[in-house]
């Protein structure tokens, strides 16, 4: 297959881009490098250090005869996004490409409008793109969990059948998504299923939970290759930032009570699990949703499994509530199903002790690296 | 109250903003102007001759002694927004200021865009705006009924209670829009929710049918304050449309089987719904949904009430099944509710004779004005 990672310089892109290539399928990259200038101008950086994506790609090259092209550039700019369809002709898009970080959309407006704008209008023209261009190209999309929100009953993958006053209906399942980033997602499912209905396209729209773990097969093989690992206020993620802070004896940031529960998915199972959605393409005028994490924990069960983790490495690690940056509810029901993907072959690699072993020496290898005024939170969504 | 009407130029903004002057709010206009800009780009014109928003005004002062202010600029331009706001100061935002035509978001990726970018920024300009500015301010928002498209089950205002797998839970209604228009409301009540939520604005959200007629008792003063009225592809719509086509011989368009049905509502009680809500403002953090809408229709029905009225001042009418251009279900279940304005004291003016019979003879009165080659609609959804 031929397959065009959107956003393939980025956490979870590079590693997407080198498993799909390693699996024999032919990978080309298109990506803005915008996620590396982000960086620069709220001075965070990730923990490990990145090689520029030519040289990574080179270095993939000579270690493995595999070529993956890259196309730099930003979708937002129809011109270059066509150009670059036509040279590569894909069979699926695999579209990582937007701004992916709750935080940095909640800093005040201006990034709220570029994280809706940049991500529905780049959204927008990849469908545009496909319905010119390759009609039966396969959109495999990002999307996110939090579109959910933590309703009080079980969550269904995309759609639920409710029945009110004596009749019935599957219908889309309703979004409660908490910052403007998670709001542009939720706007991204939205048109994707209108364009499948109106055009006849074909989407497969990835709920995916919180990623974690840094080392795939491929990122692995070679120091060039390594993957990026935020453990910023903006960019950190659950778990992946408990384990830095936990290296760097830095007390774990649980935002209030930390009963807050969320799907987690390590990133072995993103490259997975985007595969499998590739080789089973959606219908012509399916829209597809598959919510894509492997287990449910707590937050407050994650910071004690590292500290535990960390105990057992000779780390001591102490565990702080600070005042919850975000509005959400802190304790909530929450089931959220993942059946799809299971049915189609994936099998989770569960968060382990030897998992977080890693995780945690892997960070305190860089630690040396960390700015200890970038871990706390800083953007209020009050 | 101060009542700022944004898109107060336009055909329901104009009757608002008149409304609610003569009924003793304190108005102002904010308005770019694009509306008139983008009737010249696509050739087709209001079927009335409305003079510009200046002598609107100042004709208005002369009759009533009444004063609107006029800010004349564009709201995604957020420091125009910001200033127009802190002169004002307004009690109540009423926001009809988006592009509003369906056919128009379709035309192409361009238009679409435009739709999107336009419609979701300013309305986020406006969010931040009063967030900073004003936090008391009520924000009136126009919805569309298009925003839920056809389900199977009864379409309740704004919210639905769910029981699922033995738990229960009240929700956003799920969502079913049928063009890049309608997407783009539906992404403004999740950003409008998301912002209630969090800062505690207070928002309502009137999801409001299909607007028909053109007289008001302040529009009708005189003819410099006479509203626009829309007969062409782009920007007609059903009813008001149908009636102009009698007026000059044209057939009926009805899309399809004209099985669609859809709520609908005088612009006289448009007009009363905004005053309703302006006066009843929603609760800090509270985002109310309204349904706006005093009866349902099915198109075809619409159509052949136009040809009896029609026949009864001696026009000869034909109705004509085209082609439909959009991609919707032409015979479907459909029941809403809309008790909540009712509940407010709204006393719904229902279709009748006789304001069909006004409608056909003003639609007469002005028919020489009418541009034969505009009536067709030449935008497809595929």
């Amino acid at each position: 297959m031929r397959v065009l990672v959107i956003g393939g310089d980025g956490y979870c892109g590079w590693a997407t881009a080198l498993y799909l290539s390693n699996r024999g399928h032919d990978v080309a990259i298109l990506d803005s490098l915008v996620r590396r200038h982000w960086d620069a101008q709220l001075q965070v950086n990730t923990l490990t250090p990145i090689a520029p994506i030519q040289q990574r790609l080179q270095r993939w090259h000579d270690l493995t005869g595999k070529t993956i092209d890259l196309f730099i550039g930003d979708i937002c700019d129809y011109s270059f996004l066509i150009n670059s369809l036509q040279q590569f002709k894909p069979d699926a898009i695999v579209h990582f490409g937007e701004q992916r970080s709750a935080p940095f959309s909640m800093i005040d407006r201006e990034h709220a409008v570029l994280t809706q704008s940049n991500n529905v209008i780049g959204n927008l023209n990849i469908l545009y793109a496909i319905k010119e261009e390759l009609p039966d190209c396969h959109l495999v999309k990002l999307g996110t969990m939090g579109e959910y929100g933590t309703p009080n009953i079980d969550i269904e993958e995309g759609y639920i059948t409710i029945e009110h006053n004596g009749r019935k209906d599957t219908l889309p399942y309703p979004k409660q998504p908490g910052s403007f980033y998670h709001l542009s997602k939720v706007h991204d499912s939205h048109n994707i299923q209108f364009a499948c209905k109106v055009w006849g396209l074909r989407a497969t729209d990835l709920n995916q939970g919180i990623v974690y773990g840094v080392l795939t097969e491929e990122t692995g093989m070679d120091e060039l290759l390594i993957n990026r690992l935020d453990y910023d206020g903006v960019f950190g993620t659950a778990l992946n930032r408990f384990c830095i802070q936990a290296a760097i004896g830095h007390p774990l940031t649980v935002y209030g009570a930390g009963g807050q529960t969320r799907g987690l998915l390590d990133i072995r199972d993103t490259v997975r699990c985007i595969e499998i959605a590739v080789n089973n393409p959606a219908e012509a005028g399916e829209f597809r949703v598959f919510n894509q994490f492997t287990e449910l924990f707590s937050i407050a069960d994650l910071a004690h499994k590292v500290k535990e983790a960390g105990a057992a490495i000779g780390l001591k690690v102490e565990i702080n509530s600070i005042d919850n940056p975000r509005v959400e509810l802190e304790e909530h029901y929450f089931n959220a199903k993942n059946t799809k993907l299971i049915d189609l072959g994936l099998q989770p690699h569960y968060l382990s002790d030897s998992l977080l072993d890693s995780l945690l020496n892997f960070a305190t290898k860089y630690k040396g690296r960390v700015d200890a005024n970038e871990i706390l939170p800083k953007v209020k969504w009050k």
